[in-house]
């Protein structure tokens, strides 16, 4: 059976992340989502692997998406964005795909076990996980028990608790309902608007899932999908470790890690390969180093998801916060990570203040910063990639991409 | 044998500390003065103390008195604040004293022996606390060599190198004594006038002491009460304290406290209760950290009282400082100690530039504050009750209570 | 036979090191160049050495000069200042010198070997080092294969690859050829005339020497004098070095010097007598530690010179850098030493920006320094001597001597 991943949507409310890193390649500990979906594609056998990029990349994707190749299964097509939205992506494959196919949405964190279900369904089916808050998601109504009436977007009150899981199997006839539709309020082809065209004269299962399922739509959620993640993991220790390392509970340590002396690692938490820890850092709890990184003397980091190749070499902490690929801290920047009045923690997204949730939350900060010494950065703070903090800079506002902040 | 403990004094000159805690319960290692004083009453069998506070409190206040409710023969007796005086608050108290009773002033730092040699005299009678800078104190006449004559406050040309010293031993007599005397040109009644009426017509004998003694009237002077406490005081290890933590010299681990590894301790140095010390801190010699308290990662402290809940979590230097309770020191605050012209560092008493007599003096912070990251303080700055200091702030002058401050 | 040292420079380029310091005192590990020098004179059993100084002296310049009392053999000679130059330092010592002597420039790094082959020689000689780049130098051009014909300064197309390597062996008549030779361009009378001049007339033979050469003319090229000599020394410990430290590669600990507990040390480095590390401090290659130093609790140092009594006792970061002696750098103070475009860092030499062909390159700190804490220093700054840098100053361009810099 071939498998189709969509993995062409822009991710904006990820921004800055997604400046430079596609969504789908969101870091989950050393791999990403996509790559971890591509890898269950395998364990299921699963030979033939598309996935779907946008035509119209910033260039930093490329680096990402050719990560791809060292999956021998997987092939990359790249979508024309004159055409928007899921269901117009899939168009350009009608004449590849002259069976079942199984269609994957590339930027969710799921358990495997959801593709097993979907395979194992003998109908048309669609994922239907089950969620405390449905009215948040798009619903999945159902009729004659397990069949799919119609998928019913962010309803006022959900006729079930099962959310439309973006995972799918699906014949030919898929593409003569995208044929159908028009285009959605959002300006998009909506593949959920072709699946109810479909459902009304075909039997979509609707096959029921509740284990992991998670869109990483928001920067913090990523700090979220990975302790979940690192929640169902084993302890390993595949790297170095000196003499006078402290480590207690349940420290996964990679390839090529080295953790230098004095260093005191608190469980749950997660060291990439090639990476070097310390002397003498603090690393606590859900802190996740994703790999080739460095983490300096006298550091301490919390609760983050520190990107490949990024470096934070000397004196600082990191509480709370998402730091993206290829980042450098100078010497003794500190991300603050509460307020003062303890309130929630609030980023601004796509120009709306939005909570975290988190009392505890510091800073997002986009690929290739580069923050001088003694750079100081409030709560809730964006920085863009490519972007230069000025040495003692205080950063008050968020920074726009490759912008020159000097306080 | 009564005994009457006057603990209603403002201590102004212990602002801001005082603007949430009272005189009398500065801290004392894990203590504070007036607890040591009512232990050692407990220890010469005293069952009947009665404590006198002000009816007029900063709610803060409460918090503190009621743990005296731990002391069982201890009962609380709030002063009418109408009335102005030491002598003043002991008036409403005549009904309940019906023999000789003991007068202690529940603010000073002495030692046991202080009370016992007071119970031992047969007569009324006065401490005589021998120093060697009789003028700045109440100096005390002598007659028939063993008897008071008169109290002189702060003579030009002491008579003697006896100095009252708060604590007495006096019958029912005193009452009326105190009715005949007026205002002092201060304002108040002033237990001393009606000691030196009384003395006229009654022997009252001077019982002379010479150890421990000290009026804690200036915030550094709690670092020095603290001091001369430690210093006779013995090693105690009742905490946990992880492999790899270095103590040198003197320490007193108090009950579930825990040291982290790589934590460097030079002695004497005490670390209270329920205190969670490192990775990888230096506590050098007398540090008091009273209990309850966080001191974090990569943080020095050196000759500092850090009081009851007060964190320094991340990345600070904390130098011959007294911190309040319930203070919060963001990441990589800073204080200095030293000036650059390395003159004594002086601080702002009651309107007045006071030096501290110490060429190394940090800061004094009061109760309930919080520092942003980043922030920098400047020798002998005082910061009050509840202040905010914004991240990266450079403070150069005192911050009154509940300010703001922004740089 | 006698030697004079020649140690009369101003060494203008290295302000603001020699504000304070003689450049022939610049630090080689726990020495001083010229001492190094007078070390391998002493080693070849010369009796006799004048070490010739500027009558016009800071007073700084003493306690240096003072050193060399140590050495039984040394007399210094005071320069008269109103003659300029090397030669006409040269001329006061006529009445001293009665056969041939030995000539040395006192600031040159050396090994012995090159005063050997001098001393070898039958003739007159001087030193011909071997380089790649003589255009940059004074290069000797040679007759008859072994003797000097003309000393070229700085030729455009050199005839050799030989320059003039500051050691000499000269009869008498030298004095005479001083005496014929007018002041050169640059106002002073010049050595190089006077031997060009006695070249003419007699043979000068030129000896080859191709190991360590240096005239350390920059700041920076201290580190590189330093790195130079410290790679051929061996291990050494000498001091107190405590459990929990770890000291990998090849480290020179001297007397007195005290390493603590959780402190990581990467040779090869050099750790000064009477020196006190860590705890918790992080020593990378090439980090010279003087001698009489503090660096503190959590303090990282990086390929840097800290000179002789200079502190840096906590939370500090210094790479790439060079301290002056009797420094004191406040809790926090960083040194950046990279630019945002990661070009070559660029200092002011005598009012020239000038590359220092790093990439990684800090600050220069002269003498008697003082900062206070939090402060943030940037890439190629040179702070003068006596200079005081307020709490929390960003120090973006350089520093007169003795300013009080305030950002």
């Amino acid at each position: 059976m071939k498998s189709v991943i969509l993995a062409a949507g822009k991710g904006e409310r990820l921004d800055p992340l997604t400046q430079t890193r596609p969504k789908a390649f969101m870091p989950i500990l050393g791999s990403t989502v996509i790559e971890r979906i591509i890898s269950f594609l395998e364990e299921l056998s699963i030979k033939d692997i598309i996935v779907v990029v946008s035509k119209d990349l910033p260039v930093e994707y490329n680096e990402f998406i050719y990560k791809l190749n060292k999956f021998s299964n997987v092939k990359i097509v790249m979508q024309d964005t004159r055409l928007y939205g899921t269901a117009a992506a899939l168009l350009p494959l009608r004449s590849e795909i002259n069976d079942s196919f199984l269609l994957i949405y590339g930027d969710l964190l799921i358990e495997k076990e959801a593709i097993e279900n979907i395979l194992n369904s003998e109908y048309n089916s669609i994922l239907g996980v089950e969620v405390n808050n449905p009215k948040d998601y798009g619903v999945l109504n159902i009729r004659d028990q397990k069949f799919l009436d119609k998928i019913v977007e962010k309803p006022e009150n959900p006729m079930s608790n099962l959310i439309n899981g973006g995972i799918y199997k699906l014949d030919q006839k898929i593409f003569d309902y995208i044929d159908k539709i028009g285009k959605s309020i959002r300006g998009e082809y909506e593949l959920p608007d072709a699946l109810n065209l479909m459902a009304t004269e075909n039997k979509i299962e609707v096959v029921k899932y509740n284990k992991t399922w998670m869109d990483i739509g928001k920067p913090w959620e990523i700090i979220d999908a990975n302790k979940k993640i690192l929640d169902v993991e084993k302890s390993k220790n595949n790297g170095e470790v000196e003499d006078g390392v402290v480590i207690k509970g349940k420290v996964i340590i990679e390839n090529n890690a080295k953790i230098l002396h004095g260093t005191y690692i608190e469980g749950p938490a997660y060291i990439g390969s090639n990476s070097l820890i310390g002397p003498n850092s603090y690393i606590r709890p859900y802190s996740i180093i994703c790999g080739n990184n460095r983490i300096g003397a006298s550091v301490e980091i919390k609760e983050s998801v520190i990107m490949e190749n990024t470096k934070v070499p000397h004196l600082s902490y990191v509480g709370d916060s998402v730091l993206a690929e290829d980042v450098n801290l100078g010497a003794g920047t500190l991300i603050a990570n509460l307020r003062f009045d303890e309130k929630e923690v609030k980023v601004n997204i796509k120009g709306e203040k939005i909570t975290t949730k988190r009392k505890k939350f510091g800073a997002i900060i986009g690929g290739h910063v580069r923050t001088g010494i003694n750079v100081t950065i409030l709560p809730g703070i964006k920085i863009g990639a490519y972007a230069r903090i000025y040495p003692g800079a205080i950063v008050n506002r968020d920074v726009q991409k490759g912008e020159f902040f000097k306080s």
